[in-house]
């Protein structure tokens, strides 16, 4: 309720608990957080925002986290983005960071994010946190709308193990500090911030799904000429997310009968004996059948950390894109040993 | 449209090609399977039913599939049963079969059945295929009604790896040997049929289960309490096919927040903060909190070759059973190199 008023100033995050599962005890623990780092800021509780990831169901360990909230407000420094990025990681193997400036009416904007995740991911938004910034100058409903249009076609399209969360996020801030002029209509200006958020947001989703827990390679799946979107999108999610899809990338197999069969059971509308399919630049399948392809190009192609396939439904003019990774002996391994 | 007669006498199986994706060419081999069935046993085409697994999109070697189909023909015996399902194996490491007997009315009413099935599994009846034959006397109306039931609380229970399949079927064979009575209405008799095929297609899915690609372990997952019977399943089905639970089962780690996680995502109606959940005989949480068990214990009742959880929603009086199994290094290397 305090959120819904649009408007923040900090966001104070914990990795290794995800405070879930705790009962009141929970919600206590997390007004807590807000209090202490407001007082440690000197600006409004309602203006704090609270964001954790982790092991679920064990008790905040709340001394530990109000040292924690002491000690990093008095580090906050402007070029202290990379730390927090990684101070929020768990398994993640790398912090995920992007930014990009662009020009509008002689002014210059810049949005920039960081973001966490590698397992339990899956849409919507599973067991990610999020958080951009940018010194646009945009109203409060408006960025709510470029960032729910923005998550759908990037966070929401990535998959890593089917499992969705308990904990997730993603925020925008907006201080107005670039902008003369604030944009509360869905004018040009609007559209260029929506094109830098979606990019921003983009990149952060693909450095996640890249890092997905054992992955070796960044699977990106585009499905196109559907007949709608949610055609697109839900075909091109079911290919991404397919254990056995994913388990033939990992293998270096061109084993296409998996995507076509991830397709049918998407639900998307579409003649299987229209379909075709390409594996990188190579043809695998035509008109919903087998072609005589070059199965050692076929390995080679697997072989380079990032696999695109092309999936032409040629039902019509949607497109969509997905993003996953391959399902690997180190993704059972951490997995089977998280908690302990 | 032969099928929907309610009639059949034979059934002809491969694997290893699951001739699909091979457009009209596909079509017609299998009526051509059919047809060369049929004549090698002399009975009607209409009364010959067609089943194929394994790789998707490459054409049947029909010359291969003419030979095997004349030479089992001439093997055809009443305990051929186990060859049979020995043959329709892919990367099932055992053969399933299952049946039993019950008494009605004087009469001894049997009830067997066999099925394959090891990856690619998840419902609805996904890469199995399951084969029941009875010597009772049942209308075609009625098997069906029987057969749809059964298959709903058994074999769309399991899931293995959430890929559903291009090729799937269970069928129902009555011949009425046994039964002086033919069951036309929804009766004593009828229900007792029901209860002793339920039995079978539960014992056959079990086994499909536990011989899951790569399996250690058998999952029982139980949802008791649901508002509906739709919850329950849907709950117990989320529980049983997530990756970070079957890995955490792998990795002998009780780790019930995902379990209580994927409770949440299923879509089920339930309130977090009402859920007990057991691992076995030991309770791990209660009203949705945790509990401070002994970690010991739970990795003893995790090494069994079956575990069972149970989550008590405490919110209606309906229940179901799901099963899965644990996800492990060799569900990734069976799938990194299955077609190759």
């Amino acid at each position: 309720p305090k959120v819904a008023k649009g408007k923040a100033q900090a966001v104070v995050m914990n990795s290794g608990n995800a405070n879930t599962c705790n009962g009141e005890q929970g919600l206590k623990d997390a007004e807590k957080m807000a209090s202490e780092s407001a007082e440690a800021l000197g600006i409004p509780v309602e203006y704090t925002l609270v964001a954790s990831t982790g092991v679920i169901g064990q008790r905040m360990p709340m001394d530990k986290i109000i040292k924690g909230i002491k000690q990093s407000a008095d580090k906050l420094r402007p070029d202290g983005g990379l730390a927090a990025a990684e101070a929020i990681m768990t398994t993640d193997t790398v912090a995920k960071e992007y930014n990009l400036s662009y020009k509008y009416r002689g002014e210059t904007i810049t949005v920039g994010g960081m973001a966490k995740g590698s397992g339990m991911i899956h849409p919507d938004m599973a067991t990610m946190l999020g958080f951009i910034t940018t010194d646009a100058a945009i109203s409060a409903p408006l960025l709510d709308k470029a960032l729910r249009h923005a998550a759908d076609c990037t966070f929401n399209m990535i998959s890593i193990d089917g499992d969705t969360s308990t904990n997730d996020m993603v925020l925008a801030l907006a201080n107005g500090a670039a902008g003369k002029d604030e944009i509360t209509s869905e004018d040009e200006g609007y559209h260029n911030f929506v094109k830098a958020l979606v990019k921003v947001c983009r990149e952060l989703a693909v450095q996640v799904a890249r890092d997905g827990e054992g992955a070796t390679k960044l699977l990106e799946v585009r499905v196109v000429n559907a007949p709608t979107e949610k055609d697109a999108r839900i075909a091109a999610r079911a290919v991404a997310s397919s254990s056995l899809v994913k388990s033939a990338v990992f293998g270096k197999d061109a084993n296409w009968g998996r995507i076509i069969c991830a397709v049918g059971y998407s639900g998307a509308d579409f003649d299987p004996e229209n379909v075709d399919i390409f594996i990188g630049d190579m043809q695998v399948a035509k008109d919903g059948g087998a072609l005589d392809f070059d199965e050692e190009k076929g390995k080679k192609i697997l072989s380079d950390e990032k696999v695109v396939f092309l999936i032409d439904l040629k039902a019509g003019g949607y497109s969509a894109t997905a993003w996953g990774c391959d399902l690997t002996y180190d993704y059972v391994k951490i997995n089977a040993s998280y908690r302990t």
